[in-house]
């Protein structure tokens, strides 16, 4: 079965956007055996929008259409289905009755304009968008299937989970899918992947994946067998193999980020950890609470942007900071020890260096520090990281949470 | 004039790969006032990219190819364009010695695959390729005009640059393009369009575009005209009727984020900010912070994730927290007015809340109390907002942000 997807938004035809929803969608798609054939992106515009529609229609099976179920004027997407299948559009006074309620329970007024959204395509049925005002669409016609899904990736890709994956899979031959997942933090794509391609270059299926992200590298094997036995066995096999080579530096089977892995091992032990954040300033208190159930081993921390602030708040010694500048090991050492001592944690980790444009202490930019003091005391390294101001701070949480990971394994 | 853009290449409609040709494409193209109207991928399938060539030369003057030029069996560009224009393919010996001259250049002898690259569609001009052995195509067909170009970044820029904009520019009739742009923070996108859309409507140049983010609306009004004094007229005569409507909830007119205008704000003022934050974890300071040079205004600040901290670290006293719980006005203006007091700040603002996805205070998940203590006094506010953890923590940030922009222009 082949598919094609429309992107809807004449922002997307901007030089500064683009159409990512439809990567998550290809990857849906190829874990059912679905090929993704063409995609297009297409302006809020009736016309082109139906006429791309009739030509989906006539090359593909599956056509998922993308944005434009907005309640305003340029929100053209149900109209133009409508037009490109030769159907009317029905008001349905559940999907209105849904939307106001959904504005009465957030104690918002509904403008009369979200009424537009209550349309469906003749014969459509309605999908469920629990995360906004947009009902979802999938149509049936002829032998083909029409899907019309919001565009903001919140409200997509939960109603293409639970509405259309299901509705797909009833139309596949069988065939079942098992999958190995490894996250690595702080090693190279390319290191990495000259690594483990000995071990998984000698498969066709499962077929792997390497993904790469700032400080972050997910491999992903996929096998496709006509039973669960096979498929399981085949991951399995290769799966050893580059388990074996990555080692340690896997921190997470199940693609849960790297705070999350860092705060399963302090739940399990039972510790506590508190940051002190210069250059970052807060984004790895940010993401070591962007985990829910945080809370069992967060307790807190300190953003101290100015030198000032880190004596004040962390204790560190004026004649520290003069000897050394801020960007030092020492300091960085200091300021862990000063938020380990003033919460009571049982690990804190600093985080301070320059991350640009400017260097304000002379240290090249993407000098970062990493401290820690945990219970067998404190220690500090220095990382070199390259790229824009919000690379680095990214990459400095991301190698702050590595270290803090490898502290806690030890 | 409009265009449309094909990216060939099946590696493009996998999950792990984007075409990012066409976001430079679009800039060169908007410059001289060509409006990109669709683009669409296409796999290395010599039908399905003929029948799209088809397709895009039916709707828009311009079509622009980018990839599937090289020498091997799945670069189909060049057989599917002749096909599309029902022209044939003519071998020209100039440019196969040109190409058998670069590898002898390089010292590497030439695959006989590699005279594939020597056909030119009938009738069309080849384009230099100072970067790799595949030339360019420029073919005009009837009033349209289609572009053949390399899809690696490196090869494709320099040839549009070089060979394509010169030819562009001499077909297209003089015109330029004016912007306007706004940005307003916790309004919803129905409710600013509707505001609005009694203006904007009246216009079809300017076209305008309305964006919604959370808690983050863009609006996009651009003119093209003959002149640049027209149309920075028709900007301007539109421009001052949307500002009345939207008044002093527009926080940027240069695309600038709202953190960025805050700190805009706080440096005019001289004046200094810290943050304290619950429920955000550091996202608050991590966005204040994300913005180069904010350590003029930014002193620092703390997270105090747990009852016990915001007491020892921020000074609220226990038995307000007995009394009000952590997610109550009354602590989240203590929790300011201890960062306040603690940093020696001209601001501060606190955000204290339910995240979800569990309470643990009773208070609703997506409660969210904003604290902030200045000059003349503290103050708290409560906001009610919802969605994923993340959405929560996003727009609880957003929402303290724009609390301090009204105080710092109030």
């Amino acid at each position: 079965m082949n598919a094609e997807i429309l992107a809807i938004g004449s922002e997307l035809l901007t030089p500064q956007r683009m159409d990512t929803n439809s990567l998550w969608l290809t990857d849906q798609l190829n874990t059912l055996g679905v090929e993704l054939t063409m995609k297009c992106v297409v302006g809020d515009d009736r016309d082109r929008l139906t006429a791309a529609l009739r030509d989906a229609l006539e090359r593909t099976e599956v056509v998922i259409v993308t944005g434009g179920l907005g309640p305003t004027e340029d929100d053209v997407t149900r109209d133009a289905a409508a037009a490109a299948l030769g159907r009317s559009l029905v008001y349905r006074q559940d999907l209105a009755d849904g939307i106001a309620e959904r504005f009465r329970r957030f104690g918002r007024k509904m403008a009369d304009i979200n009424l537009r959204q209550a349309y469906l395509v003749e014969g459509g049925e309605p999908l469920d968008n629990p995360n906004g005002t947009a009902p979802g669409q999938w149509i049936d016609h002829d032998s083909r299937i029409v899907m019309l899904l919001p565009g903001p990736p919140r409200e997509m890709k939960p109603m293409f989970s639970h509405h259309c994956l299901p509705r797909l899979e009833k139309r596949l031959p069988a065939q079942v899918i098992r999958t190995r997942f490894y996250r690595v933090a702080m090693m190279g794509e390319s290191d990495l992947d000259a690594l483990i391609a000995p071990a998984y270059t000698k498969y066709a299926n499962p077929v792997t994946t390497v993904l790469a992200a700032p400080g972050d590298v997910q491999v992903h094997l996929r096998a496709r067998c006509a039973t669960a036995e096979e498929a399981e066995a085949l991951c399995q096999e290769l799966g050893v193999q580059v388990e074996a080579l990555l080692g340690d530096r896997i921190y997470s089977t199940d693609g849960a980020p790297l705070e999350a892995a860092v705060g399963r091992l302090l739940r399990n032990r039972g510790e506590t950890i508190a940051v002190a954040e210069s250059c970052t300033g807060g984004m790895l208190g940010q993401r070591l609470t962007a985990v829910a159930g945080s809370s069992d081993y967060v307790l807190g921390g300190f953003v101290t942007y100015t030198d000032a602030l880190k004596t004040q708040l962390l204790g560190v010694e004026p004649a520290l900071l003069a000897e050394h500048t801020a960007v030092s090991e020492p300091v960085a050492q200091a300021m862990a020890s000063g938020a380990r001592r003033r919460t009571g944690a049982t690990w804190a980790v600093s985080i301070t260096g320059e991350a640009g444009p400017e260097s304000s202490t002379g240290a090249k930019v993407g000098t970062v520090i990493l401290g820690f003091e945990g219970p067998s005391g404190p220690g500090a390294r220095t990382v070199h990281l390259f790229g824009d101001r919000d690379r680095i701070r990214t990459m400095a949480t991301q190698a702050a949470l590595e270290m803090l990971r490898r502290q806690l394994m030890a």
